[in-house]
């Protein structure tokens, strides 16, 4: 692991997310790049501390020297987004796997650049867009790819936020300091942060990809570097249109993305505060409340849950289905098999490059008086 | 009343309405422009029969000779968009108060002018927004103005529908036709239908005013001539921003128009499915849910409340509220006295003119190139 | 009307009740045992001063004595239950349909007396069992009756209240006042007041009898003279077994009447809270969430529905198709015409008498020491 | 681990929620009385084979031989209930730590049994009743404890499933053959299965303890040998009652265990479908809802909490609780130091002497055609 030291958030909760399939093992890291810090963090997670590292690159070389079978394996990179591209792009170089958190990169160059390192490397990425590993979003993904809910005609979604209703850098939070600061989140910040899962989202449910995009960003509290709310107006590929919200600045909200998506026929709705349920509405007959672990649910579903219906399954399972699909799939290939449709179904450097093109293209889009931005990529 | 014939749905709702709260009795009425029709009604009314007219203009004309004390005090006008304007017109400049549905009229030039009707006759006017009838809407609306929210940053108003997801008006779906056709809708279809009731909801809501939007206007299903969809950016002139939906084509949605106003403190959420629950949120402390009913409501909401807690109050105890008022209002005028606030407190000439503005606005910014189009009124 | 003078609760909500479908006009009452208080409440309600009666037995006379066609032809009866026997008899044996107010009698004995006396009158006569009239909890019955859940195994209802969780008797609260005092209530005081309903909801909605019982009963607030908690185990004739809990101290709850209905294959769930909604669950599938104004909902849920689904009903619509359906039974009599199945349904004779051998078995079973108490009728 | 081979349920969870935290390593295992698909299981799960044994008694006495330092420190056990006894005494009398699945013991006097060995050992004992696992149920029982409920007056607890709706030991399902055979469930079916799991919740929300209950016990299913459903009357020992509905043949529903708990001030409600909810609601104000990871709740929600809030937390985070916070008094106990009251918060011996004394009193009072038959223990 690299990041994720002492006081991180996102560091703790990969650890937990890998440890829960029992498909991975902790071997060495570079917690932080102050090298007291990355010790003591390695320490206490109970590391051999030949394997803790003072750098990204001392761990990616010094793992590199040691036999095949002794060497880590998966690198998870968890450090802000202004120290994603040059360790991931080092790890896939030099053979290990990478999981790294979003949104991918600083910039979209950054982006474009890691999709080559990826494709020539030959090694396997994943991006942990954490939502599309709940049972009931892949559920979303599979019915809408049935058909039977139709031509899909309408994708709103909404990742609504509170917690950055004050100028909380101004105090020492940690995650509100660099999330909000323009030299380690790059041009983008509530786009960045949740605008990206929500744009993700939105394209791994419908199938679909945003064509042109109209946004309307605002930095709300004042003093803020970046921004902090913004709504912007979609259109898809297939001619359909869609609404995607962000906001970090709605007092009270917590983390409920939601998403909902309507076809011809029928629409779906999912929101993470009732991440077991997937509302199914029809044209002519009741609503259905599609519930993981139901029997009924796809192969995609059910690979993905673990416990009895109504035994709720939360974040670190999402999460957790993320690490444990990469993990599959990265011993399917070392055992020369085919991974299953289900073990592949994990965000990728596609999903990367796409949401930093979101984050490059929504931000112009911003600043532009022009309605529609062609989504360029 | 004028329109609300047999078959029609909205005189039957406008008929109740008036009824609930025993201030209304129901004298006359013009109940369609074909005057077998119309009597036909009036007798299944139980009205007398000399007092079911063949035309509005008979209906006014003949009123007005009969005896004061005898004659109909307030018109309900419950036609068709396009039949707005002449009657209500005609009613006002013969003495008569008014009761007209939404919404106001066929284009934003009549609005305009029947804003000076309404001045120069020195009589009542209330337009049918039901949503702001609702007591926990009416609460949200005392809660935003009573700071407790702190200043007002967001917006979010949406009303999906689906019932216009196919193309019900080759069908002889009487709603379907009219509302589809621009001969009598006038320019917009669901953003004059629906997109009026959240607009008027929001700056109701939060006692702001649009002055900028931005508009992607849809027709989504083949062969339609109004639009059936549209999603709208909005600027306020506090400096907050918004979101307006409606949308007719979401297939397996009711009726479920939903607000969501966020301030520095803290936000409110209301929505038609849920309509006793008004949920306030804050940044700091749990969420609270207040109810219809509920000891520790404003008097705005308790006034419109008929039943304790917990016996919920529906779409027409909310559409009463709106008769139940303007009756207390024109009451207060004819006994000399200061109608009470909370009496006041219906939609009127006002929200008819923003309400026309809107579609006006929204429409042609639907058309624009550019991002944003000024709120002109 | 007999009762619902000013000041009290429920005679307001059945005038609303009876308006809202046009179907009755208010000509006469007797609203207090008071005469000065009846006359101010007929005044109020703009009646005929004349046809305001000092006492029930005068209005029957009085009324009696009017042209057939000039005379009340419905009387409701919404007094306290000690005065519900006499004047119900009277009106009934004088030639009057009668709407009563639950619970129907002051004691099973008046039950079975008033059974017989409906039967020789050859009147309509309703109790005005609430709850039955909301189209959800029609269509809830419909859909056991039509074997679709198999057969009923479990039922579970349940009224919690938390209104009378302090010494309200000791203010001068006016229904805590009578409805606390066994004087006027009866023998039981939660089980008799909302007990009632849950049991009529219960037996209603699944179509079976109780058969054996085994309550809790208890007086919970210090000083109080009537049972204000109770939990009744139930069993009923087809082998079925249930649980009935009706309480007035479950602090900080409305009015949340609730039932739920499991059979072999599926169950189902109504609450009040979401009164326009009904839970059907399956063995084997995904739930489906059944509403008001569903193209798919049987005629006894259509016909008590007035307007388009999402537009909630509410408490008083339930009360108004109660007295719609008598309404419409009665014209089929005086017309010589078969009533429709649907207009039938409504609250008769028979369920006042259950109703009230609820009582006397509830009770007595709460005092016995025995666990089943037969459900003597 | 003892128990949890191949194929069954409950012993993978407690993998998991071991793993969770970091706090074990599965070292060893006997999990299968088969002493091949122990070792089968063992390999699968990466074991040193060495260390997988062919049965309990293997296990113990080999652990016991090696160093201190490697051998194991605590044994989860999880077997089905006729095979708890002997090895958990067994595994305490050899100085091991022990996680025992519920019920805790095949009857009631070996429960008392282990009760002596417990103490004896001076070993650290755990029971998984997950549910107070949860933080809300943590919270829950908190907010009882702060006296802001006043007095408590009404506990009510349901755990509806539908699973053995229908005679599914006719088939080859594992669970549901043990769990309805009375020689490896005790007298007990669904009461020993769930009803144990609401009367630990009931106990521990409400601090309260049961003294006296009437049970009505049914076997529904024809041909099952053990109850598959039952509700039962409470009396706690503060004067309070309560309802206790513990079924397995309520068609369609999941696992959505539920208490609500009323006191003189006002009351909660907690359920596993919505489990980082608690709802708080007054007499006199706005309910309340508490939320998992919200900065108002007590230590003993927040220490057993992982993520910011509206990152759901579910069943095996919940199950993860117990295992953790009993890791932390074990490694406390090994420091010499005190364990804080949040990690003693997980439930032991005494839960589970009460739970199986509610097996055995509910049973018998099944039987008894006295109403209320006193809690022994």
């Amino acid at each position: 692991m690299i990041g994720g030291g002492q006081g991180a958030f996102i560091g703790a909760v990969h650890r937990i997310a890998a440890r829960i399939d029992d498909e991975y093992e902790l071997v060495c890291g570079a917690f932080s790049s102050d090298a007291e810090k990355s010790k003591a963090s390695g320490v206490a997670l109970g590391l051999d501390p030949n394997r803790v590292y003072s750098s990204y690159q001392e761990l990616i070389e010094k793992e590199k020297q040691l036999p095949e079978n002794e060497r880590v394996q998966v690198i998870s990179i968890v450090t802000p987004n202004h120290v994603h591209f040059d360790p991931t792009k080092m790890a896939l170089e030099n053979g290990f796997h990478v999981v790294l958190d979003k949104p991918m990169t600083f910039s979209f160059a950054e982006a474009k650049e890691l999709q080559k390192v990826v494709k020539q490397s030959g090694k396997r990425f994943c991006l942990t867009h954490t939502y599309t590993g709940y049972p009931m979003v892949k559920e979303a993904r599979q019915l809408v790819k049935s058909g039977k809910l139709g031509n899909i005609r309408k994708v709103y979604v909404e990742y609504p936020q509170g917690w950055l209703s004050t100028f909380l850098e101004g105090s020492d939070n940690k995650q509100a300091t660099w999330r909000t600061d323009p030299g380690k989140s790059g041009i983008a910040g509530a786009m960045g942060d949740i605008g990206t899962h929500a744009f993700n989202l939105a394209e791994y449910v419908s199938g679909l990809e945003v064509t042109k995009l109209c946004a309307d960003i605002n930095i709300v509290v004042e003093g803020r570097k970046l921004d902090d709310d913004g709504a912007v107006l979609l259109k898809f590929n297939n001619g359909a249109s869609g609404v995607l919200v962000a906001t970090q600045i709605a007092a009270g909200e917590e983390n409920n993305i939601k998403i909902r998506v309507y076809g011809e026929h029928g629409g779906l709705e999912w929101q993470q505060a009732d991440a077991n349920t997937l509302q199914v509405k029809w044209l002519d007959k009741p609503a259905e409340i599609w519930r993981t672990g139901g029997g009924y649910t796809s192969s995609f579903a059910s690979h993905n849950t673990r416990t009895p219906a109504g035994h709720p399954e939360g974040y670190l399972e999402a999460f957790a289905n993320l690490y444990r699909n990469f993990a599959l799939t990265v011993k399917a290939d070392l055992d020369n098999q085919q991974a299953k449709p289900e073990w592949l179904d994990f965000p990728g450097i596609e999903d990367g490059v796409r949401g930093m093109a979101f984050i490059e293209n929504v931000i112009a889009s911003g600043k532009s008086d022009q309605k529609w931005t062609t989504f360029n990529i």
